[in-house]
């Protein structure tokens, strides 16, 4: 009955206080110690090592300790069993607070206001009401969900779009190829809150950004990414800022993390880099919901939540 | 039957287009125009210059074209009618999102984050809970219920204190001296949202920052002013950023505006400064509540948002 848990760059102490708290009658074990493997049933991981999952012949369940499962995936030896995604409310509260962050940035035309204030100069800024701002949302998830939910709330005029069609009150959804055209027709600024998965690989590229409208309160199309760097093609990014087809960006996420200090993304005037932040793991929350998973699986019930590797999310 | 619009710095057609599509019988006449003083009934103003209201005999109400009244009641002229508050939703969303963008700017360390991403750094960051961030609200009028709502839905801690009781579902209401002193005590990130007053100039002060705790997850107390100016000692929040009273401001407001080129709050690096633009009057929204309150008072029904002129809000 015993926990592996095997994280890279997290809050181990953090962690196990927070497994200890919602599974206390199960033991946790940490990748670096000594430890018998046939004795794990269940492994919580961050960007597991290529020896880990293959001594442990009796792994029940594999727990992502974040949002994504790339890093799990993408595991050269990954065992057969489920693999749960990690869902909790405070994880999209903090998602959400970031979108809302970099939607009011620039909806409030910030990147001038900040200059203005550099120069010390009083400058006068239009304000468009919210309900004149068309945000999109790729990726319906429960932290798009949440996230259209909020603008929505916010005033924002929001739409979505995901691969399988998804019914949200009170959002506009489009699915498919053809609705992914839609919405980038639509939206002023743009949200990616996708997977990173074969299909969605540099989805965000010069192509995909001059479909957006040039027209719009905002004088040119924003894009957030907070999916992952893997989606985004860094190069087109600064081609479309550089020529107008971008007005500006958000970006959290990068194809290699930590962003190299070379890139030139860093400089750009026109984009507000985030150290993969907006939505850290908050490593008590996601404890409780393991335990919830771990407890619903000992008495036979389904797990929420669960990986579907035929389509990587 | 005549509106008489006499505003300063603000879009005159946008809110002639508003008012006529408001109330299309009554005629417009602009300030600067020639006009029949007798013939005017109401006045929309901003900043009315002293001369403006004397010669209107028959004028029935005055209507502020923005939340704050300071500027009409500070007239050395003011006919004895009623004064009507402008309050629309669209004025409450301005202003709760600037509030809420300043909030996660502070909640997500941003000085830190822009200073690194100038320095090309990948950083490291804390990301507290929004439930362990308790945001105090110095206000509990139309604006101030509801920033506090808001923020209260996306999991912040929420209190607010006004000079006379009031009751909000789910936040805690201080009031009067000792209430003021227990929020004080209380507050990590202090919102002031009071109305400039004799009582309330110069109440944003050393000895009011220093009451403010020192513990906390962010590292020192943030003070975010969306007022008016005259409620802050600008030397003083210089002087409690740099000694450690305060961690960090936004202002929106000041003492002079536009503020003077030689005004030190400029270059300060722990202080966000917007060019009072939190919440700009929506022509259209106000028309439309104006013309409100004009069907309203024509009817023989009383006005709502009046001012009392004792208080002087």
């Amino acid at each position: 009955m015993s926990i592996l848990l095997a994280l890279k760059g997290m809050d181990i102490p953090a962690w196990v206080a927070g497994l200890k708290e919602a599974l206390p009658d199960h033991p946790i074990v940490l990748a670096d110690e000594d430890y018998d493997p046939a004795a794990i049933d269940y492994a919580v991981v961050w960007q597991p090592d290529d020896a880990l999952f293959r001594p442990l012949s009796n792994l029940k369940v594999i727990f992502s300790a974040g949002a994504g499962v790339d890093h799990i995936l993408r595991h050269p030896a990954l065992p057969d069993v489920p693999i749960v995604r990690a869902v909790d409310t405070e994880l999209s509260q903090r998602m959400t607070h970031y979108i809302l962050s970099q939607v009011f940035f620039h909806h409030r035309k910030m990147f001038e206001v900040q200059a203005a204030q550099a120069r010390g100069e009083w400058i006068m800024l239009d304000q468009p009401s919210a309900s004149r701002i068309r945000v999109g949302i790729m990726g319906l998830g429960v932290l798009g969900t949440d996230a259209a939910e909020k603008l929505k709330l916010h005033g924002y005029d929001v739409a979505g779009w995901s691969r399988t069609e998804k019914q949200i009150d009170g959002i506009r959804t489009y699915s498919g190829e053809d609705g992914l055209d839609a919405l980038l027709g639509w939206s002023d600024i743009l949200v990616c809150l996708l997977p990173s998965t074969p299909a969605t690989a540099d989805i965000l590229n010069y192509d995909l950004f001059s479909k957006l409208p040039q027209t719009g309160v905002l004088g040119g199309p924003v894009l957030i990414n907070v999916g992952r760097g893997a989606l985004q093609k860094e190069e087109d990014i600064i081609r479309a800022l550089d020529d107008g087809t971008l007005m500006a960006a958000s970006l959290d996420v990068f194809k290699v993390e930590p962003l190299p200090q070379d890139s030139p993304l860093w400089g750009h005037p026109r984009i507000v880099i985030t150290p993969h932040v907006a939505a850290d793991s908050d490593p008590a929350a996601f404890s409780r919901s393991i335990g919830t998973q771990v407890r619903k699986f000992e008495s036979g019930k389904p797990l929420d939540n669960q990986v579907d590797k035929t389509v990587g999310y």
